[in-house]
This record gives C-alpha cells, sequence and structure tokens, in this order.
C-alpha cells in the first residue's frame, strides 16, 4: 500500500532511495501566497547534510535542492511544490557484498521479506536519505508557521547517556546557537565536549551510540489537534516515530508520569497577564489531544546507528549463519543530523493541525465567508 | 475537522460522550464471512467495565452492546458493522459544579478553546467511555487476528513505579490469567498486592497514580508494515498515544535504546529450524518499520488520574483564580482498565497493516486473482 | 475496504442493511455551534420516507430518527453526531424466495462474486434504505449551508421521457413548493400529471421507469473546489453517482456541451453591480472545477426501478437458467423519492470543500488566527 | 487543501505548472516487481503529446519522462515511482496578455478568486499539460492490469456531433488501431475522415468543437468497487470528471437509461460455457457499483476547446468589460489527445479499486497469509 504520504491538508509525499538517480517531495496543499524561495530550503537540508562534522559520514553529497513546480514570482500558489535533490554521490561498489546478507539492525531483512526482492545497494528507502524529503517539507511548514508567530526548536538533549544538565530549563537558557555549530547538536558547549570525548571512543571500539532529541514548539495557539485519534500527541508521535532508527515518543513528562501521583502530576490552571496559564508544565502543553496555550515539548529517542564496524553474526540468503564486518562509511551516531528531521516532522504536523482546526466553529466560518 | 476515524483499510469511527444518549463505534472494510456474535464483543467491553473492582469507579453502567448490523447469520457480510452501547448511568448533577471551571490535567479548558464551548456533564468526548468504540472494534479485529493465528496480549507492567520483576520475561512466564482477574492487571500476583497497597494509600492520601501497559504480539508474520510513514511502530504509536492520558511510547528496549551502543543493541539473525530468526530482540520485532517475525512488544506510560479529591488551584470562566475540590466517582488509577483499550489499538492497527500488505508484490497479486 | 465514508472535513459513515436492526449515519467533523434538533432532521427524511405515494413502496416505516450524540443544549458540540433510524417494518418472508437467484438488474450476483455471500432477505447493503443515513448528514449540511446563505434545491426534471418544459429555466420560475407535495417530485403540476398517468400504465404492464434528477445551488461563492483531482464537479460527479441507480451525471450543459462549438459554449465575463459574471452559464457554474460564484447545476440520470413484476430470465445458484417473478413491495420509480437523496448528496459535498477551501490563502490563515 | 493525490492503495500525487521547470507525478503503492521501464511510460505520453497532428497546437514538446525512483533492475520495488517530464518549450510571453483579464470558459478567474492570485503565464495547474502526470501514471497502471489480463481501450466516439456509426458495436469490431494513428482518435476511417473536415471548418471560423471519449475494460473480473461511496462507477465519474473539460459522464446505457423501462433497461442472467454471464449489457458491466464480469463501458463527454480566436466578451482585473482576441497556440478540440487520459484515469481507478477488493473476504486472507 502507499504509506508515503503524511498530513491532511498540508500533505507532504516524499520519494527515493539512497542509490537511485535522487530523492525528493511533493507538498500539497501549502496555502497560496507564501514567500519562499529554494534558499530557505536549502538552509534547511544543510543542517542534515552528510560531511558536516567528522561524527557525520564523509559522502559528499551536495544536496542542492531543485523546486520544480508550485512558486510563481517568489510566491506559493497554491498549486503542489515539488522538490528534487539528486543523488550525486552513488558508491554503490561500497554496498555490492550487503546483496547477499542481511546486516544486523538494518531493514534489509524486513524489505526482502514485505517486497520479495530489495534494492541491495545501501539502505534503499530505508536510508537516511529519505529524510531530505522531509526536511525539504518541514521548511515550507517552518516558514508558514513563523508567519503565525510559531517557532519549532530541536536540539541533542543527550547523547551515550551524556545529557545535558538540567534539560527541562526553559528555551531560552538554552544555548540554541551554539547546537546549530558544534558536531553534538547540544545547546550546552559543555556537554557536548564529553558527548565527543565519548563518540570518539565509541569509533575507537568499532561500535556506535544513541541519543535522544527534544523539540519545543513555541507559542502555539491553544485549540489545535482533533479529538479522538488525530489528537496532537498522537500525530505527534506517529510523525516521530515514522523516522528511521527512533524507538520511543515522550510528550512532557513523558516515561516519568507513569510513576508520579496525580497531585504532582496535575498542572495548575493560573491567571498571568489577564490569560489561562498553566503554573507548570508537566503536560508538556497538551490536554485531551489539543494544545493548552503552553509550550509544547516532546522527546525522540534514537537507537544507536545499527551499522557498526565489528564483527557480528548474521545469515545471508542462502539461510547460513555467518559472520560479517560491515565496510563503507557511516556516522557512529546518527542524533545531531536527525535533530532537523525531528524538528521538520513536527512543523508539518502542527501546521496540518493547525489547518484543520480552522472549521471547528460555525461562527468562525459564517466570519470568514462573509468577508468573502 | 473529522479525527474520529482510525485505520485505511480496517477503519473504526466512534462517537459519543459520556453524557449523552450512548456511545459506539462503526467498524468499515471488516472481511466478510468471520464468525462473530455480540458475546464476542460482550466479553471485551467487560473488561473495561467500570465497578470491576474498588479502584475503578462504582458508576454502575451494564455497557451493554447491540449490533446494528453488518452480521447475518453469524458471520460478518463485509459491510459496516455498526455497533452500540447505551449510557445507563449519568448522573449529570455529580458534574454540574464542573461547568463553571476548568478541572486541573482535563480537557475542559482545551475543548472551550477549540469548539466555543463543551458539554459540561462530564468529560463529554474527553471521558473514558469514548474507548467503549475502540474496545468493540478491538474484539472482532482480535477475532480476526486469532483466524490468523496471531494474538495480542496487554497487561499491566507497573502502577506507581511499582514494577513486576523481569517484565522482559517471555509471555508464557507471566501469570496472564491472574492479570484478567486482579484489580491491578498484573500478570504476576506478588507484584499486584503490592500496587494494591499503594493505591490504598493514594486513595487514603486524596492521590492518583499512573502506570505502565505492555502489550506483546505473538506469531505475526514478517513483512508487515508501509515504509514511509505507516510504519509498523509509527502507526502503534499513534494508536496508542490517542488513548487519554497516555504520555509516552516505548517499542522494544524503547527510551533505553537511545542511551545503549550499537554493539549490545543490534539483534544477530541466527538460522533457528530453517528460519530466520533475531538471537536477541532489542528492536522489539519491528526493524525500517515492518515487522521482522519475531514477538512485538510495546509499552504505553499512562499518567495519574487527574481527578483527585484534594483541593486544587484552578481558574474559572471569568477568569478568576480559584480553589476548587472535585467531587464523584473517579478511579484513583486508570491503568487497569486501559489495559484492554491498549490491547484493542493495537489489534486494530496490525490488523489494518496485515490487510494492507497484501498488495506488496505483484506476483502474490496475480496469484491472488488467477484463483477467482 | 472501507468504502462506507464520504468527505474529507465534513466525513460522513453510513452503515446498515433493509433487512437488520436498523440504518444510520455517523457525521463527524460538523463545526461546533450549529443550532439543531431531531426535527431538522426528521423534516428531510419525512421526504424520503416509504408509503408518501402509490408510486412508492407501501412499506410502512415510521423512519424517526435519534440523535445518540455530539449535540448539546441544541446545539453541535463538534463531535461526531451519530443518528440512528430502526427498521420497524421487516418483512423477510417476501424476499426469502431471492435468496436462490440473482434478480436482473440489482446487485445479488456481485454481492455475492464479492463478499462470498450476501443477506439475502432484502437489497441489504445496496437497499435503498442505505440513503436514510446520506438524507440525514445531508439535514444537516444543509442546515449549515443555510448558514452562509447557501441553498441547494433539487427536484425531478423528468420521468420516463417526460421531462418539465424550459427544463433550464431559472429556479425562481420553477414552483418548487408543487415539487415537495405531488408524488412525482416535478416542479410543474401539468407534466407531473402527464408522468403520473405514465407511471400508472408502467404499473398496469408491471414495468417501471427512471428519470432525471436536477439540483441547482444558489448563493455559492466563486473559489470553491480543489485541484486537480477534487474537483467540485468531479467530488459531486462521485457523490451523485455513489447513490444507486445513477447511470449518467451531467454539470451545466452536459452531454449538450459535447456537440456545440466553443463559440457558443464559452460564457462571456461581464461586470453586473460591480461584481464579475457570466453572461450565460453553460458551464453550469464550474472552471476548471473551481466555483465561479454562478448558479452550480447538475443533473442525475436514474435507471428505472430493477424490480418488475413481469416474468425475468435470470439463473440460480446452482447455475441454471431460470425464470422468475419477482413479488414483493417495489416502487415502479423511484426517482421522486431520490430527489432528497441527490440534494443530501449535494449538500454534503459541497460543504466538505467549503470548508476545505478555508486553508487557500496564507493571509486569510494569518488573519484567522490572529483573531484567536 | 491538498487535491492532487488520487487513489487509496495505488496512489497519485500529480504536480506541476504549463509554465515552470516541469510537471510529473508521485505513484506509491505500486506493487513490487512490476518489470517497467521508462520506455513502457513514453509510449504512453507520446499519445497525448502536442505538435502530433495539424488539430493539435504546434508547441513542440519532447515530453521525455526520467523515473527518479521506484525501479532496481527493470522491477518495481514497492517504493514510490517519481516520475518527471521538463517543459522544454516556455514562450511565456505568448501569454503575457491574458495576465490582465479573464479568458472566458477558462479557470482563470475562478483561480484568482480562490488562491488571491495566479501564475498567469498560461493555464498554470489547469493546463493540459497537468495530464502529464495522469498518463505517466496510468501507463503503469495498465502495465499491471495486462499482468492480470484486464485491459482498458479509449477512443474517440465523436467529435461535434459526428459520432461513429454502431458506436455500441463490440470491441473487437473498432478499428483500435486507426484510432491510434489517425488525428481523430476514431477507431472508424470514413468517420474519421469527416470529422477532420469539420474541424477544418472550425479552424477556418475561428472556433472549436468538443467530443466524446469512449472507453472500454475487457477481461474485468466480478466483484470489484467498494459500497456504498467508492463504488466503481462513482469513483470512475470522479477519475473522468477530474478531467479538465469534462461535462458529463456515461456509464453502459447511461443517460438513455432513464427514459428506458425496466423491462427492457435490465439484463437477463444466462449460463454461457459454464460462467454466469449477461444476455445484454446495458449496465455498462457495473450492478450495485460492483462489477459484474462483463465488459465495461463508460463515455466522457468533452466540452469545446475554450481558446477560441474570435473576439470574445470579457472583463479585465480592474472591472471593465472588454472585448479580447486570444492569441497562441490552442487546439481546436482537445478530444483526441484526451483519449490517452481517460484510458489512464480509468487503468489508475480500476487497478486501486481490484487491490481495495484482495480484502473483502477472511477465507481469501487466511490462505494468503498461510502461503506466507
Amino acid at each position: 500500500m502507499s504509506g508515503s504520504t503524511f498530513g491532511n491538508i498540508f500533505k507532504i509525499t516524499t520519494w527515493g532511495e539512497s542509490h537511485g538517480p535522487g530523492v525528493g517531495v511533493v507538498v500539497d496543499g501549502c496555502p497560496a501566497g507564501l514567500r519562499l524561495d529554494e534558499a530557505d530550503v536549502q538552509a534547511f537540508l544543510d543542517r542534515r547534510k552528510p560531511g558536516a562534522s567528522r561524527y557525520a559520514t564523509q559522502r559528499k553529497e551536495s544536496d542542492s535542492v531543485e523546486i520544480l513546480s508550485g512558486l510563481f514570482e517568489g510566491r506559493t500558489t497554491g498549486t503542489p511544490i515539488s522538490m528534487l535533490v539528486r543523488n550525486t554521490s552513488q558508491r554503490s561498489s561500497d554496498y555490492s557484498d550487503i546483496a547477499s546478507y542481511y546486516r544486523p539492525g538494518h531493514a534489509d531483512y524486513t524489505f526482502d521479506q514485505k517486497y520479495g526482492f530489495r534494492d541491495y545497494r545501501g539502505g534503499g528507502r530505508s536510508s537516511g536519505r529519505e529524510t531530505i524529503g522531509r526536511v525539504a517539507a518541514g521548511a515550507i511548514a517552518s516558514r508558514l508557521l513563523a508567519e503565525l508567530g510559531i517557532t519549532v526548536t530541536a536540539y541533542t538533549q543527550a547523547i551515550g547517556g551524556i545529557e545535558i544538565p538540567d534539560a527541562e530549563r526553559p528555551l531560552e537558557k538554552l544555548d540554541i546557537e551554539e547546537s546549530r555549530s558544534n558536531p553534538t547538536g547540544m545547546p550546552d558547549r559543555a556537554t557536548s565536549l564529553k558527548a565527543e570525548a565519548y563518540l570518539k571512543l565509541c569509533m575507537e571500539n568499532l561500535d556506535s551510540a544513541g541519543g535522544i532529541v527534544a523539540c519545543r514548539i513555541s507559542n502555539m495557539p491553544a485549540g489545535i489537534g482533533e479529538p479522538v485519534f488525530d489528537k496532537l500527541d498522537a500525530d505527534l508521535a506517529r510523525a516521530v516515530l515514522s523516522i528511521g532508527a527512533v524507538k520511543a515518543f515522550e510528550i512532557g513528562d513523558g516515561v516519568k508520569a507513569s510513576s508520579a501521583n496525580g497531585s504532582a502530576n496535575n498542572d495548575s490552571f493560573r491567571m498571568r497577564d489577564n490569560k489561562v496559564t498553566k503554573a507548570t508544565n508537566h503536560a508538556g502543553g497538551i490536554l485531551g489531544g489539543i494544545s493548552d496555550g503552553s509550550e509544547i515539548v516532546l522527546r525522540a529517542h534514537f537507537k544507536p546507528t545499527p551499522s557498526i564496524f565489528q564483527k557480528q553474526d548474521t545469515v545471508n540468503k542462502n539461510g547460513e549463519d555467518i559472520t560479517v564486518q560491515i565496510k563503507g562509511r557511516h556516522d557512529p551516531v546518527i542524533v545531531p543530523r536527525a535533530v532537523v528531521v525531528v524538528e521538520s516532522m513536527t512543523a508539518i504536523t502542527i501546521l496540518d493541525l493547525l489547518l484543520q482546526n480552522m472549521t471547528s466553529q460555525v461562527d468562525r466560518i459564517k466570519e470568514f465567508y462573509s468577508d468573502n
């Protein structure tokens, strides 16, 4: 079936494999009149580009985006925006040996089981390159959210268990600028250096690490999210888990909430500046699947990169137990490059729900069409 | 917008509020020829019925299901199955005071923000009674999965931090029968008694507790899940987070995976009985969003019941800070009753993806239609 | 698969068979705050009720609707509206003989082929009673459209080739009140009498007739319809063809357009009262799949009722050629009762597209959320 | 909203405008293992290419397709197939004058009303070039249908009222080969010559013509179509009406059915070669929205090309009545080039419903997974 489309109103369809001609996305349902050019999208793509640091694969892709439709005189026209990034560095030979066996922790076996065969030249559709389409679409969603005054900010919270201190501090207390320039994506230089030392060790051990990406949504209006299956947190969970290697999703206090008491977990409402606010934010900005107007806070837990250079047990396509040693170029950690992917999927999800919410009340629909 | 429909092929639409005439569900896309009667569905509903234990609300609902369509001579006909459960115990007066203020931890405020007003007689659509429709549909999905040899088993793993020992032991080492009869839903009597003592303490403190529901899928075929946005784990995450009060979702090792190394987290493939198997199952049965043929393991983290009887700060609809004390009947923990809801949403999700998977390969489609 | 759901934002799911406990619909995505009660819906249902005239089946169903959810204090709450109509007149015995063979012109054979068996007590899901859910939903859509100043009016244009004169005259020149009270649904008394005489003849001949239902949408705003697959006319065509027995759909000049010249078919634009208008309306109010602000005009062509009392050739389930004579109660023409079904499906379709259109322009979205 | 996606399982998303960098489509949900290369798709595209005859615009586009993903070693992989056709002949200057006014019969006014502005360099998204994506996808659908033994054949039935004689004769009595090589697309040389003479006259009169495209589906299995809203004929109607310029859709006897009697319109069932068949086919191969195993016959009525070279009344963007004379290159009839578009949309629709039908019966699902 068709699983490459995401969203109801702001709808994206990604396509492409790691070793085909290219990857891309069609963004349908983007409202007309948004100022946009390729540089806006390129800026997002550059944040996930390989080769940016020593902890990322040295594959050199320029990852230059071409916008093929949906723009006219610098604005979106309301019609589908098709974006293409050519694959320019296809060293298939690196991968030729993996055709014959199933790499542990990878989707080789499951793709073969599902489709009867697979493009064995690399990760194919399960490659990290698939996320290029998501990020290109996320750049557009973020541009539109910015017009509404909403910002989405993701960063690395932890790598291999090394976590930034006081992880729940307010966003303005985090050094987001630092996170955009260091190789870990952590908004805290001291922790980043520790994490880098840890990653160096991982590489020496021919091993890899996982980590946590946190994401905050600021200035979110209340009322967004559609009961009962398109709850804001439910749709965010799907969006985030659809990113390869994510094994857990938390909103607000997340797993900690399951061992707390109601008296501690409930957030009191209080008036502040004539507005209903919450004294605390254990809920992470969502009540009953609908945004409550406070900051939305989510976390994605990534497993360690499955491609490690140690010897590993596996089976080959002849059904024999074998031992393999993977070659090629692989990040010892994918978390830093995944930050912008989490940010993009979050932006796409909340934009879609913001648009869906516009039809919630008859009076506001009447007002809308009375202007017309 | 319309957020009350879930699934692509096996599609459910739930409806109903806690204090209206009833609640229910329409199940569309259920294949024809499945043996089914009301008793199959009732057995599932009885597992979530209130009043089953002292830790559940004493509201007495018979929760009797009526199947209104889609059955003929004891079998499904392939047409929509509409199911209705009347609300018979609507003590609205208990709730009348909550019309004027926003209960902390509840969706009162967010529903008002979204829709301009709400049915203030209770939880309305955000009430736990909404899950009746899910469970009725889950009963049907489970029946069909049973025909394919697949079983879904959920149980309480922890309450208020009190967790069953060796939680990752094989399913057959858990006492599932015990879990179906004790008031906590835990498959381990000793831990259940500890949790009961803890809940008693919570009630004395006018407080509440959360917990963890685990769910295992046995005998799942490999190849199920639709890259890239309808990955099996992504759809399960949405399904589970769409249940009220869930704050985190884990698949396989979940949050632990983010601090592990690749060498520890990777599951080796090994031949066993002439089949490809995994030596371990850190992945929780899913690789690249597609089932790998091993057991699928997920966990849902529930926050503590927000309705507590302690005094709480909040605001009223006039925008004044007030202090309130909630009355009525409320479970000190919702986890035991949520077990069957998690099981149902899981069953619905995997059945839908099993059906979606049938069109993955041209050769199997040709075979299907050559029989015709 | 699940084919019982229609619409993207205003989404309806119908269920029920002719000889089961009842039929109904769940309307999801209806905006909150719409004044509505059961009488609004009942009024629509009464327009399709059997037994209203001698040309309709004498089956006496009260067809009383019960609204089970989604209303509070006389207004919609934004949550799903579930509506139920019990079947009270199930004379299955009339139908028992049809279990063994396939009625010509009916869906008996195709349902058996699709599902392996069928509910043979009557039309089952292909019965005209399925449309009750559509009409109940259509009543709500029409109420909401009325709030926006939009009206949808359907009527019978022809029966058995007997057509009202000057069928394209302006709506105000048609006697819609007449059409709501006479047995043909025609807005022209003289033609209605002729058609009645014709139907009487059909009944004497143990035969049946078809006809044309026309539908006009007044005061439609320009800009509605979603290129390229959810064009307004494309969605209307699906809506109308999904009604049993419809064999053709026309918009504007329809089939006549295919033999016209461009110079005759093009509608000139002209300013009138400071507004852009069209001098003629061959297009039927839609250009490029988007409403142009003029009246929308469509026509549905219904085949004659397949249940006739003449002897007919067919085959039985043993694969033998046989001759049969159908018994029971059957309308000699379904067109008069189908009028409100066409009107309902049209109302549902345009309401859904009106809601979809609200996200077309960034500036209007910004305006919407700046009010928030 | 997003209206550029069509289909549920075999899902296509088209994109692109006439004067942007290119047009294309993403085909998602195509089963794995289908032999396919660019030549298969190119052959379809060549059938709609401009410049093929004197009755088509002289715009010279090579319309060469590039397949960007979803293929490996000559077979589909089950992942999205992205296809791109560059626009190479963008003579925007021809169109610059139309920026200031609304062309009669075109979507200029409605796009402006919907989106607030439009790409005024040509038809933009409402250009016939948008259908390139549909045809590329249709080529793939047709390839897969061929594997199942199903063929879809469209041809021109009439132009400007000049119709092939005995239009309902069996497909094998039509000269389909002729229709693929002559400039009208008519499967009857004598009529084609008459139509050509008529078109010549139209051009001399600076006028244009419409016509009828018929489409036949051979060897269709019974049981395809999803009651009640995704009836086979309903989905075909939407598919066909979504093509620009189509004003009416007929299935089987179509409009004629509305004036027929039941005794004439009903198709008797008869056993033939041990199979249930119909003695006649007034129904056009569909009963109750489900295929009955006979040939499916549909017709699309196209309005005349709106771009004519006569003087026409219209209004400009300043709201003034003006008279204009359109320049540029425009087909006097679009029907011949639309044949392959109708064929493509038909193929896509029936393939999608064939795939949807695979989950209709529990027994067949069990059989499917028991093989696994």
